[in-house]
Order: C-alpha cells, then sequence, then structure tokens
C-alpha cells in the first residue's frame, strides 16, 4: 500500500492514474477505523480500479468545546487494518498542508447545515462540506463511500456535488451496527461499561419506531413521542433532538412517510452519539 | 465554434479533451464583451490548446438594488466577436441550469470579501467566487484567465483556488483601456457623452498617485489624498473608497512600496466604475 502525505504529489498520483483509465474510489475518514469504515472500503474495492482512504482529524469541524483533541488517533492500527482491506493508497495530510495560515475559505451549505446536528454544532457542517470539496479537489476520485450513520453530513455532500457541479459520483451505505443494534462509531469508545449498556437505547427507540410505522402510524408526532418515552426509561442519556425529515430537505414531516428518515443525537456523559433510520 | 449550453455536454466535453492530452484555457465573462475580453482570449489562445469562453450573467452576485436585468446583453454580437478571435468553445449555460430551484450552496472567502467594493455591494464577492467554482468545475480548465481591472474578484478567486486545492492555473492580465485611460468595462455604455468625459478621472487620479510614488512619496495617506482632490475637481464624479492595499491581503497599509495596488470605485450617475493600478 502507497502512503502519500503531500497533497501535490497526491493530486499528481490520482492525475496519472486517471490518466491511465483507472476509476478511483475515495473513503475519506477521520480515522479510529471500526467496521464501518472497513466496510466502505471494500464497498469501494468492489466498484472502483484504485481506492484511495484518507485519514484526517479535520479541526474545521469541531466546535472550541468539543473533542477535537481527545478524538481517538490510532495511525498505526489504522494503517494495518487499511493494508488489510487491500486498499491501494492511504492518503494522510497534515493539519498545517490543509489548513496553512491565512486560510479563509469555506463552503455554506444553506439551510441544511442548520438543523439537526448544526443547532447543536455550529459551524461543524460547514468544516465538514469545506474539507470533503478539498479532498475531492486533492484525491479526485470519480466516487467517494459515506456511511448513513451520518446521516444529515451525506444529505449535504450530496447537495454540495449537485450545487457546485463537480462530478463525483456520491455513494452511501447502510449503518454498521454492533450485535446488540449500536451504530459503529469512533466515539463508542469513550463510552464506560454501564454506558455502553445504556446506549443501545439510540437504536432501540429508533427500532421501536419503525415498528409502529409499519403497523401502519403515520403520524410524525407519535412517531416522536414514541423514542422520547423510550428514552425516559434510560435517564443516564440525554435525547438531544430526534428529527423526522424528508431525506432530501431536512425539513421535518408531519406524516411520515416510505423514505422518511428518523435522526437523533442522545449525549451519554460527555459522549455524543448519533443514530438514523430510513423508513 | 462549438456552442454548448447544456452543462452535462460540456462537462463531457473537456474531459475528452483533456483524456486527448489538449490543454484547455478558459476566460469566463458575462458578456457584453470588449477589447479587454478579446485580449483576454488571445493570450488564452497563446497559452492552451483548446479555448472555452462562458457567457453567463451571474445573477448571484448582483445586489437586488443592483443592474442585473439592465446589465448589457448581446448574445449575437458577443458569439461573433469570439468566433472572430478564434474560439474553440463558447459556453451559455442558462440562469435555471446553474442554479436551479433549492440551489444553496455558496463560497465565503472570509475578511477578503467585506472590504473594498464587498462594502458596497455586500453577497458579490460570495456570488463571484461560487460562480468561478461552478464554472471551473464544468469546463474544468487548466488554466483561466481574468482581467486585473476586477483586482479584488482576482484576488479572491486565487485564495479561492489555492484553499481549496483546485489545480486551475488562475492567470491575471493587465487592464485594457481606452485611448483616454478609461479602463474597458461593459458598463461604461451606461454612460452618456459628459459623464464618459468626466469618466477619465479614475484613472487621471490613479496615474497621478502613481506619479507621486515614483518620485519617492511613501504615504499611503498621502497619495490618498492626493487622489480625493482630484474627484474634487469632477464633481459629477462620487468617489466611493480608494483603497491602499497589499495585493493579496487587501489589508490597507500605510507605507506605499511596490506591488501595492491602488483600487478605486467611483459612480457617475447611476454607473458604478472600478479601476486600479500596482505601484
Amino acid at each position: 500500500m502507497k502512503i502519500i502525505e503531500d497533497i501535490i504529489e497526491m493530486q499528481r498520483y490520482v492525475t496519472q492514474l486517471r490518466w491511465e483509465g483507472k476509476i478511483i474510489g475515495f473513503v475519506p475518514t477521520m480515522g479510529a477505523l471500526h467496521k464501518g469504515h472497513l466496510s466502505l472500503m471494500e464497498h469501494a474495492k468492489n466498484e472502483s480500479d484504485h481506492v484511495v482512504v484518507s485519514i484526517f482529524v479535520n479541526p474545521a469541524q469541531f466546535g472550541p468545546k468539543e473533542d477535537y483533541k481527545e478524538y481517538p488517533r490510532d495511525m498505526e492500527g489504522d494503517t494495518e487494518k487499511i493494508a488489510y482491506v487491500g486498499v491501494d493508497t492511504l492518503f494522510t495530510p497534515s493539519v498545517s498542508a490543509i489548513y496553512p495560515e491565512g486560510y479563509r475559505t469555506y463552503i455554506e451549505v444553506k439551510d441544511l447545515s442548520d438543523v439537526m446536528c448544526g443547532r447543536a454544532r455550529p459551524g461543524h457542517l460547514r468544516g465538514v462540506a469545506t474539507v470533503v470539496l478539498k479532498l475531492f479537489n486533492i484525491v479526485k476520485p470519480h466516487k467517494a463511500f459515506f456511511g448513513q450513520k451520518d446521516f444529515q453530513q451525506t444529505v449535504i455532500i450530496k447537495k454540495m456535488v449537485e450545487d457546485l457541479n463537480s462530478d463525483v459520483d456520491v455513494v452511501v451505505l447502510p449503518t454498521v451496527r454492533e450485535e446488540d443494534g449500536l451504530a459503529m462509531s469512533s466515539r463508542n469508545q469513550y463510552l464506560g461499561p454501564e454506558e455502553r449498556k445504556s446506549a443501545t437505547v439510540l437504536y432501540r427507540s429508533l427500532e421501536e419506531a419503525r415498528l409502529l410505522f409499519n403497523k401502519g402510524e403515520r403520524s410524525a408526532e407519535l412517531l416522536r413521542y414514541t423514542i422520547i418515552k423510550i428514552f425516559k426509561s434510560e435517564p443516564s442519556v440525554l435525547l438531544e433532538y430526534v428529527a423526522i425529515v424528508n431525506p432530501k430537505t431536512l425539513e421535518e414531516v408531519k406524516e411520515a412517510e416510505e423514505g422518511t428518515v428518523i435522526a437523533l443525537a442522545a449525549r451519554i456523559g460527555k459522549t455524543r452519539l448519533i443514530d438514523n433510520i430510513v423508513l
């Protein structure tokens, strides 16, 4: 596996690969890799000739009081996992290369960035959109792979790509879960044993809402109420929001329908987790 | 000359040209072409294998009370001029294709967009940056050519390209002027005969400041004072700003030096004109 740290070297390398007719698949990550990431890489392998994975913990998407410094980093372990999956190139730029002194350009995807996670984390989605556009310009992929767990992020990236006439094909793949349903996340490792058990309430409540929906319930108010009720049975978990939304506009719906997304965020101690399902 | 209106067709066409190893030169315009534009196209021809010119009057860079509707349009005359110069492809997208319903993604180049013209025209430079990035993603040029007359715009585009790791080479070429020094501009045609005469005050005042600088004057305050004094002799022309700035950061300097830029904007009746010189 080739490891590239330099931006210009990465650009030249993929330009050459494109020239040779190779289809480039790209999986951008912040490292601390779990099975969700590895599943994205497997998919990328199946759908492209050359897979690039990036590891970059993006300061622009963390708020000043958030866990940028504490965010788990394990370059050695990650490199092993990525090589094992059979990725072709690992791109590991430095923070000072991505955001050199005097950096001042940001991508704003209006409306979609202010709701849901954007409300609790102002600037977060601007930081995500900006780094993803930069990485797309560096890695020049034909296809890029994202997990559905970060649902709002995927909606914003798709909208950005569409609006800016970027011709990257954004592929969103299902959330990979632990056996008890907890969505895989690099932040799960923050959880103590008791917190880890309580954390299953995110998925349990979503599945309960899905069950109701499948039985014919369409009222978003009632679905939301069901989720809130289940969270009340886990008082150590603080529900931050439940959003029942149109999957493209992220606007709240009154009546759920097939394709409607239920997304939520919750805090367990200092750890903030998110999850979502598509009805 | 090939004329393309469709975005996807344009993307496919240039992808094919790039594949064939052609160097793509690009001149984005808002039409109403004058000798300044044509000079950019001539340069593009000399420095590339295939020249694309776009004509698109960009609503996102006009304020609600500005001259978007009145902005001169002459597609037929423009097409003739472009063909005469020997441009290979003319790209003429529609407004609804560039900004379809639900469009919501914008590029913000912080700090550089709030000063000078950005102060009088809030949102203007955001609109410029956004459409230029979109056009770059559609036309995929190796090199793009801009006139120095829109100095702040060129600084912002260069900064955006650098920050977003776009690998377009931004080439800025000297302002083309009428015989009496007035910078060529599509908006010059708004001027009545008397206004046209008064308009030379922009360049005259800049040249006077340059003369002083060449004689050894370095005080930005004094250079500014000289310009203001000359404008007072043309009371029909309203000076909006004089900025004596670092050419990269656009920060006001106290001491002018080689490379310092003096830029100004002025109103004559309803017409807003800009000009600048590099010391």
